[in-house]
């Protein structure tokens, strides 16, 4: 943890993401310079000096940690990971577990980046199966945290305590909140609704004392409700993501395609412009920056394979706030209670079995 | 079926949906006169003839048939549908059944239509569990069939190969696509994506030659890919088009409110809103009209619960395209053609073995 006065460092992979290393450097220069904080940049050190020597730098602690192995596109990202420990994502997790940064940043697969932290941190105690937590843009202002955004298939139904723990801790360390609303995803509000999967989850849930869980939610919550945090499965998180996605881009194209329809439509188009950016703004990856790996045992921001410098710097505005909430902290704490609620939930089964005989 | 000359005549509750029977009623008369039907509207005859009296309908062959049962709000619509066997939807169902209409058209609750159906007219032979398709807008003008939009919870993998051969034969009946292209909701397009349920899925897809499986689709494929037909459990189903529609509520919400901020963009709002209106148009359930009841062995449209009666007239383009395009003939052969193919892989199976001795 960083204390009052000391510097934050964010370990940046240099090497991943489709505009690798140009558009990283450049975004984690931003970056640094916007939220005043060091950069310990990992992965080939000549191809990182290049890179730097294209911007103004000045005023900016920059490390450069060597990192020389490459991921080949292709390749499993675990069964390369095992065998490449100095692939840049790797080195950059290490640079996390040794206390040389306070996070990391990294472009790229979600695979590639969970794999890393697994291998090269480790889990929270108390958490069987770390996730994506991704924060969607919403009517209300603040972002509601979807857990699982696609990390885990088959997840059992006692995960989703897990994840509400985490998506709890989230929503405390980098909003604020007291007491995040938790939901379940699920195709109705009322109880008793859904396949096997829910209703066991939403009994476990309901039992757990260590964070308010407020019921099921509806895909529309994501983006319209009152939900701080909603739980799921990873299968369901990535089709609730990418259908949105799609109707999004459908939504965008048919509209401009009505705008371009003639002289008088495009001038419309012209005009309406600054605003169609303003929504798209909102709605964008680049705004909304990058996913944390929860439950992993540091912080670990993951930003889209495309992103550019604007998104690795808003993934870094992200990691620095998961960073100055405390997010792993409370992870940690709010773990160790809901492992105690369920705990509770047991004893007094078993102690009801005994009583019994 | 409906031979050459035969009029269709089409089966509509006229007591269900929450502005029954006024809406519906009026959207009943509205889709009579522009596809040249015959009606056939269940339910009380009274207030059926109340709402006659207030709409022109000269020229329009109309039937009142009696159904007085009502099914309260708040009932399980399986249990009162056991019960009150006059209730209007069941009632409808039965004209259907009995060959007095050619399809049936009800707005509410998909549960109580598909209850009734099940009840009234049952399943086409081979099918165990009949699902729901919903046509969703795309940018490539022919809808996507999703299929299961909610009907199934907990489905199992083989039902994907029974949603597979519905979807085909909707798509060839209501679009005329001679081969339509099948795809399987997943997180990837790779082949070995996903959970357990779409591994499974996809061989039993991949080894039946009853239809054209294309391979893996994505959420976003629903909006803007090119598969005809996307088979997914209904859980899946609801998280997906729930997830959009939260998607297209925000960003046309998001919109309206930067259009709305200051006189010049209300302006700019006013002069683009006959493209808004366009795009609204395209995504809009009143536009896209009902879903069907696939499986069932009679054709089934079950509209919105807040149906108006341009949604209402809407739900009977779709009935009446799935009359003229015998959607149920091509759903029994299909079905049964999937069932032979299913058996001739497991034949060649036992022959392998037989063999192997």
């Amino acid at each position: 943890l960083a204390s009052e006065n000391e510097r934050i460092y964010i370990a940046v992979d240099a090497m991943g993401g489709d505009f690798a290393p140009h558009e990283i450097v450049k975004g984690a220069i931003q970056g640094a310079r916007k939220y005043n904080v060091g950069l310990d940049l990992v992965g080939h050190p000549d191809k990182i000096r290049v890179e730097l020597e294209k911007h103004a730098n000045q005023g900016i602690e920059i490390r450069i940690t060597e990192a020389l192995d490459e991921v080949d596109m292709g390749e499993s990202p675990v069964v390369a990971l095992r065998r490449k420990k100095n692939a840049s994502i790797a080195v950059a997790a290490r640079q996390v577990k040794q206390g040389k940064a306070h996070a990391m940043v990294a472009a790229g697969s979600t695979g590639a980046a969970m794999a890393a932290a697994l291998l090269n941190i480790g889990r929270i105690k108390g958490i069987e199966r770390p996730a994506i937590g991704v924060a969607l843009p919403t009517l209300r202002g603040l972002p509601t945290l979807m857990i699982d955004g696609g990390a885990n298939m088959d997840s059992e139904p006692h995960l989703m305590v897990q994840f509400a723990a985490l998506g709890h801790a989230y929503m405390q360390g980098m909003h604020g909140l007291p007491r995040p609303k938790v939901g379940l995803l699920n195709v109705g509000s009322e109880k008793g609704k859904g396949n096997t999967f829910c209703k066991e989850a939403f009994e476990l849930l309901e039992a757990n004392s260590a964070f308010y869980f407020a019921g099921n939610a509806e895909g529309r919550d994501f983006f319209i409700g009152d939900f701080d945090v909603i739980v799921c499965d990873g299968f369901a998180g990535n089709i609730a993501l990418k259908s949105a996605e799609g109707m999004a881009t459908m939504f965008g194209k048919l509209l401009k395609s009505h705008l371009m329809k003639n002289g008088w439509t495009k001038l419309v188009g012209l005009l309406a412009k600054p605003m169609l950016d303003k929504v798209k703004h909102h709605l964008d990856h680049e705004y909304v920056g990058g996913a944390l790996l929860l439950g992993i045992d540091g912080i670990c921001v993951i930003a889209h394979g495309g992103s550019s410098a604007l998104a690795i710097e808003n993934a870094m505005r992200v990691a620095i706030s998961g960073v100055k909430g405390n997010v792993l902290g409370k992870m940690q704490v709010v773990t160790q209670e809901s492992l105690n609620a369920s705990t509770h939930v047991v004893a007094s089964g078993q102690e009801a079995v005994l009583t019994g005989e």
